[in-house]
């Protein structure tokens, strides 16, 4: 979406905008007083005192008119300037204006001033030519906001807008400003309760609600199963170390400010963790090991707590605790190729299965000429970005080179995708690691009986599970896959009173097949009910009325299809189960 | 096991054992000086500095035959006292002595000595009347112990040993100690790689490896899905929570003490969760409730963390951090009886599928007469005593009454198991809470359209994952259950160049069923191989020669029987397949 307040030309034509709807504000509430109209990402807004006045969603078009008519006039914008003492007399019966005018630095002696018409306000500029130009606005919403965005202050009206050059691209952004709320996984989540939040929990902090744990569970299992068939080993570790463990590795001097404070106890300093690696290590420690042992694959879905600020908390997006699908591969310098291609080969076959197209690979490498970031090894860099290159290349894959952007401790692969709306994400990753190994004292005995550090590969594949859910819903608009589906088909028997008996047959039958069904039986009209099952998603809906009853079938819709289609009991449990079994993106 | 410092006979007797054994000492090494040698549980141990010498088991032996001889020749063990003065002459050359006598009170000024023949030490006594009386001793062990336990002192020699008063007591107690030591979890998580303890980590951080997340997820699909079928519904909650949450709870107020410190963020306080009731409150009270909607049953393998002291920390029996297998049951008062028919009725269930025989049930009341302790609402009360002996009586399970044990909330259902070693231990609770909804609001809506608090129902079938993994351990000595085996199945090709290929094919077959197989083609003896599977406990070893590649069969032997049984290949394959199914628990 774009973004308003960094485009020079919007930027403006919106700031006029915020002014031309103050003054149709003004025309309707002659009491108004207006505190500050700045420009957004999102459009503009202004803050206005309205006495006793609240206004409601209800209340935008008539202001929207008063400003269309305004417009119409075609007033110019004319900027004067004048002395701070004669603002201060100007607006001395506004206290809003008197109290941005106090503020002002002392040396800003003169202040700037636009009026169009009757309406003039306090402002630096700059703004359109004439109000003519504002054609294509919409106002978007109202809300409360403190004055100075304290909570002893009033409570000031807040209206928000957009401002665009023509009719189309307003349209446009309005459509995708549509699309993205019923898109935002925030909104998707509470609908088919996925998860929630609470204060009282603690922010950043998501709790996953039945269906949503079905999801995650679902998923858990489909990147494990996926993960034994390619001898991952799957080991749990605890959610905290002692701090110890992060000097170690380098967590502590490096990182400590996206972890969370360290908990003393008795004498031991714990913190949690923020990333699994140094667990992993020391599994990998606690044996020894040959070259012949080598590749270890040591995988886990591991709980990390992280510090983010409150303001870039989003959703299951962004939290400070989650769960990466994380793995770090042990290897050889020699077995870097192999299993890198493995790694590659996992994410797509994943990203096939899931539907997951919109999605482009970064190589980010070392930049030669800088001798104090990374780890100075020239050979073994040269080295292993030629094997990178090389397994991209076998794979024929596009990748974009980055400069300078690996870690300092080696190479890496990111997979980025764009979702649905906002902006792009790394979803999965493959980092190279020359560094960590040796911290921990790691080792291997080599074919010569030499005792050598092994290679690490950190990769997840789903990055956090938190955040591919979040992904997940705004890609498919919450209509997921019916393997993921909390609840994959609903029985909604026509009349109740007469049909429920051969519903609950049906359903104890798909039970039976592992299928996760419910019945409808309540004495509710077929259309509410029918509308019920869509609002939740669900991929089949199943009716049953006297026909069905009497030729043992199955009559089904698909999610927003309105064609029924009727099958024999027995071939449609064979049909659904299949469309589980195989985790089929399309019912059909 | 019995407690030697806590029987008052045993104890002097063990005390003068050490003295014994002290004298005995000396003769073989005439420069031996000797710190302290007190009573313990398990004994009693000497710790001494024999210069440049470092004993070791194999010396054992010669100081027993030694004791053995000082025994036979009966010498009179007797007291003297003498004054601090004189004691510190006496003891001049020996510096251990003088540091005890010079650390003596002031007010002590008469000093005990005892004498048996040539030896002499510094005691307080009691002692037996002669050596005579120690007869049925044993050495056990020895170790090397800081003097004063410093670091930086020099290091002493630790005997340990314990003596009975007949044979049979002494040689009951040594076979007790050698399967405990073989039942122990710690030496079976150890030598099946199930789970390992690193200081970096942390103490009391148990970390899960392959062999040990395989059963862990074993049983957690298990119990997840004996719940799903009773209607359970699965959530996930973060491991932290704010400080208010407790607050709200109470247990800031009551439990802090058992609790890891706060963490701020933001000017939120964090604290790792020491119980999940207060996450599972927030998800009850997410929603509106109607009487229809309950029971709701709400259940986690959830995340704990506990303060417990160090010197308490005990393999993954007693943790820092753990997985609870929690739920809480939200219902009207009505419906207790039958939820926790259902709980009882689960546990039972899952005992007998594991074969736990060895458990009974305690029924906690509360004491009518203490009106300060419990929540009083008498009436409400003795309802809730009633349901739950009715609930009892009805499935004819013996129970033992304590009256005064119940918590302040509610009464309770312990399940007390006896584990193989140590103390019982409650496996498994069902817990009445009259109290916490409320402090939460909750509420559901009658059938008249009244508000009401629902009651609700702690419980736990497997306490923690990883309490359940230690007892089980210990129960099994380690040889689980087929369907809870890291590795089920192990092919041995009796001629690994001739038989291998064979064995693959196989090996390929049993893990299309999921079976979890390995296959040994190392070029070691075939006795060799056999043993090491014995070692590793693992249920079936397959071992496969010419009669077997020809004739396309099996032959298998059971974990420790040398009976070979030989089937077709699909036949075992289906024969291993249902006993995994049907989580048998005997192999056949």
């Amino acid at each position: 979406m774009i973004n308003i307040k960094e485009n020079e030309k919007l930027n403006v034509k919106n700031h006029s905008c915020a002014h031309l709807m103050a003054q149709a504000v003004k025309h309707l509430y002659p009491h108004a007083k207006f505190w500050v109209g700045p420009v957004i990402e999102e459009g503009f807004y202004y803050d206005i005192d309205l006495g006793d006045v609240t206004l409601t969603g209800e209340d935008l078009p008539k202001i929207e008119q008063e400003m269309k008519k305004l417009a119409k006039d075609g007033k110019r914008i004319v900027r004067e300037e004048i002395s701070k003492e004669e603002a201060l007399k100007r607006f001395h019966d506004d206290p809003y204006k008197i109290d941005l005018i106090s503020r002002m630095d002392e040396n800003d002696t003169v202040i700037s001033c636009y009026t169009q018409g009757d309406f003039t306000d306090l402002c630096r500029g700059p703004h359109v030519e004439s109000v003519k130009e504002l054609k294509y606005f919409k106002l978007l919403k109202v809300s409360g906001a403190y004055w100075k965005g304290d909570s002893n202050n009033k409570m000031l009206q807040r209206i928000y807008g957009v401002c665009f050059d023509d009719e189309e691209s307003l349209n446009a952004h309005l459509q995708e400003l549509e699309e993205a709320k019923e898109r935002d996984h925030r909104k998707i989540g509470k609908d088919l309760g996925i998860y929630m939040m609470s204060d009282l929990v603690g922010k950043g902090l998501p709790m996953y609600l039945p269906n949503g744990f079905i999801v995650w569970n679902e998923l858990e299992n489909y990147i494990r199963n996926k993960e034994l068939k390619r001898g991952y080993l799957h080991v749990q570790t605890p959610p905290l170390g002692n701090v110890e463990l992060y000097k170690t590795s380098g967590h502590w001097e490096h990182y400590q400010e996206s972890m969370f404070p360290k908990m003393e106890v008795e004498g031991e300093e714990f913190v949690l963790r923020p990333m699994n690696c140094p667990h992993h290590m020391v599994i990998y420690g606690n044996d020894i090991h040959s070259y012949r042992d080598l590749p270890i694959r040591i995988a886990e879905i591991a709980r990390d707590c992280r510090y983010e600020a409150s303001g870039a908390l989003k959703g299951i997006e962004r939290v400070r605790t989650f769960c990466q699908n994380d793995s770090h591969i042990f290897c050889t310098l020699e077995q870097v190729e192999q299993e890198f291609k493995g790694v590659v080969d996992l994410i797509l076959e994943c990203y096939q299965e899931l539907g997951i197209e919109n999605y482009r690979f970064e190589l980010s490498l070392r930049d030669p000429e800088d001798k104090v970031k990374y780890h100075h090894d020239d050979e073994m860099w040269n080295r292993a970005e030629e094997m990178l290159r090389q397994v991209l290349k076998d794979l024929h894959i596009d990748y974009v080179e980055k400069i300078g952007e690996a870690a300092f401790y080696g190479p890496k692969l990111d997979v980025q995708v764009k979702p649905a709306i906002g902006n792009e994400i790394t979803l999965s990753t493959c980092q190279l690691d020359f560094c960590l190994p040796a911290k921990f004292d790691l080792t291997y005995v080599d074919h010569e009986g030499n005792k050598k550090t092994p290679v690490v590969l950190h990769r997840a594949v789903f990055g956090s599970i938190d955040r591919f859910i979040a992904y997940y819903l705004e890609e498919t608009k919450g209509k997921l896959p019916t393997w993921l589906s909390p609840v994959q088909a609903i029985v909604i028997p026509v009349n109740p009173g007469v049909h429920s008996e051969y519903g609950e047959k049906i359903k104890e039958s798909l039970q039976k097949q592992d299928i996760r069904v419910e019945i409808d039986s309540r004495n509710e009209k077929l259309g509410y009910r029918l509308r019920e099952a869509q609002m939740r998603k669900i991929p089949y809906t199943i009716i049953l009325g006297d026909q069905e009853v009497e030729a043992n079938t199955v009559s089904y819709r698909l999610f927003q299809s309105k064609d029924t289609t009727t099958l024999s009991e027995k071939d449609f449990v064979k049909k659904l189960k299949e469309e589980i079994q195989h985790k089929k993106l399309k019912s059909e």
